[in-house]
């Protein structure tokens, strides 16, 4: 019998159901224990006791295609998806970047500066210096390009992870969604409409700075939308806290030209990548006191609140059109290679 | 006139002058004050201030080829390349190391788990838990093969930088120099000699750890020599602390079997990296317990004294060969594109 060699696929870099199986089963067994939140949380970063205190570290790697792109570049994205994830374990002051830039032989320099521009402006208004960095070359064809990997570090009183959600809380997101993964496809396809289409690629640390302010430990619940959209998101909040997720799709806040994009390309909104938007859970008291803080900031003037947790169907997210009620599937994610 | 565009060599990435110009003109610009040692001390990593205590913080990211090699392979490379870098700053306790992986779309499965197996093991030795990740794939043609980044955090009393020598330390290396350059190129040239050869990748927290409870303040300088070499890690600590170094080439220990495939392959066994060894200046008086300390440990069984610090010739190193004496250049990096 011929031995069938598994081989990783597109799919598992995507941000949905096969990514999640690939990091259960391969990447778990690097978890070991630690005196907080860890590897085997599988959250937007770890969270290690220090004192009194909480050290959030969180990494990502960045391999968009293009690297240029409406709203943005590789250097705002990597610079953003750092900086978000420590904010969504609710450290919102980050200590310190660390930039690894891999390259390809033959990459322009002057590419190369307009990438560090823009992770140096990015950085200033995130306020997050960096600290150390790694530089690696590789040859003609052996990487397409660039990639970057931003790791931050950042000290925090008080954690919020992606599994507080409890029956009963409302879900907010701060603005509209399917921006950054259509502006990203319809760039990468050439379609015409794309002048319309900017990704929202943004650091959000001072957003949610104000969203704590204003609801404090009312505020029990975060995550940022990235790979695997909107849906994906709920999805992992829904089983890692073991409520229902119902969410009202009138009430999520989508763009006319990315619902057009959206329909052009076969790509649902509400599964794409954001990069500049954040989800939150918050006790129902607290929903409207939330609400008006995000939408005081100019990054969350189109916040929503758009979903609730229930006690139904543990683990599972229902859509609720106005018209009827379904379930949402949690993404696969084989459509949206690079995209962030 | 046709205007010239320049783009990145592989010499940008293999840790000679060319990688260092590359840094200071492009990334030096990222940096911004910090309270510790920040981007611009260009220092193994980074050192901030927290209450009367250091985070350390370092990244590297790894791209060597062939990913499996004598002696080790890229996930034993990947955690040994960061716990050395935050020991050589004096941080010999990791309290977490993150782990980004890329993967080009078609990877096998089954080197995958080889690879994750290497990490856990080699985290496992070094006392260091993986404490987040991040998983990313590339279409096939868009990488090749794998490539890791680890980035690590640990806290520490005391921080020990590449620049603290003064003229009059003495200058240990922990063992054998070459051994991980040439056994890659050797393997990737498949020289027959290559069962000889292996690379002397390891963790070396507890190495350091046992020469800094030796020599405690009078370990002045600690560097360890990957891209570059030996030679290229003296002329770093003799830029930065303005002494000059004399390099007494008979006392620099190099096994045989390395000599032999650096000649054949041209290649000089004081210029190619190692990822189990460290360069430390100590104060004279404390340099013969320094010495006795390392070679008690299984990892320094074949430390040697093999420099000074001089007060002539400020940032150069001068070899004397016991016949004589020339300047040893800076390593400008052409030669081992992918070594880690």
């Amino acid at each position: 019998m011929e031995k069938v060699v598994q081989r990783i696929g597109l799919k598992h870099g995507s941000g949905g159901r096969a990514m999640r199986q690939l990091i259960e089963e391969v990447f778990l067994e690097l978890a070991s224990p630690v005196d907080g939140i860890g590897l085997a949380a599988l959250d937007d970063g770890a969270a290690l006791r220090i004192g009194d205190r909480w050290l959030v570290i969180t990494t990502d790697s960045h391999v968009v295609q293009p690297i240029f792109f409406p709203g943005g570049d590789i250097g705002r994205l990597s610079v953003s998806g750092t900086v978000n994830d420590l904010a969504m374990m609710g450290a919102t002051e980050p200590l310190g970047l660390t930039c690894a830039v891999i390259l390809e032989e033959g990459f322009p320099r002057a590419d190369l500066e307009r990438v560090r521009d823009s992770l140096r402006d990015t950085a200033r208004e995130a306020g997050a210096p960096f600290v150390t960095g790694d530089t690696k070359v590789m040859g003609k064809g052996e990487l397409d390009g660039i990639v970057l990997n931003t790791t931050g570090v950042a000290l925090t009183d008080r954690i919020v992870t992606d599994a507080g959600l409890a029956p009963g809380d409302l879900i907010l997101v701060t603005g509209h969604v399917g921006d950054h993964g259509l502006a990203v496809m319809s760039r990468r396809h050439d379609l015409g409409l794309q002048g319309d289409l900017r990704s929202d690629v943004a650091p959000l640390n001072g957003l949610i700075r104000a969203a704590l302010a204003a609801g404090g430990d009312d505020v029990v619940a975060m995550k940022d939308p990235t790979r695997g959209g909107l849906a994906g998101a709920l999805h992992e909040m829904a089983a890692k806290a073991r409520v229902g997720i119902v969410l009202e799709e009138p009430k999520v806040p989508i763009r006319d030209e990315v619902r057009a994009a959206g329909e052009m390309l076969g790509i649902d909104p509400l599964v794409v990548a954001n990069e500049g938007k954040a989800v939150l859970g918050v006790r129902a008291a607290a929903a409207e006191r939330v609400l008006a803080a995000l939408r005081a900031h100019p990054l969350g003037a189109h916040a929503a609140l758009c979903a609730r947790a229930v006690a139904d169907r543990p683990g599972q997210v229902v859509l609720d059109t106005g018209l009827g009620r379904r379930l949402l599937a949690e993404p696969e994610g084989e459509l949206l290679p690079r995209i962030c």
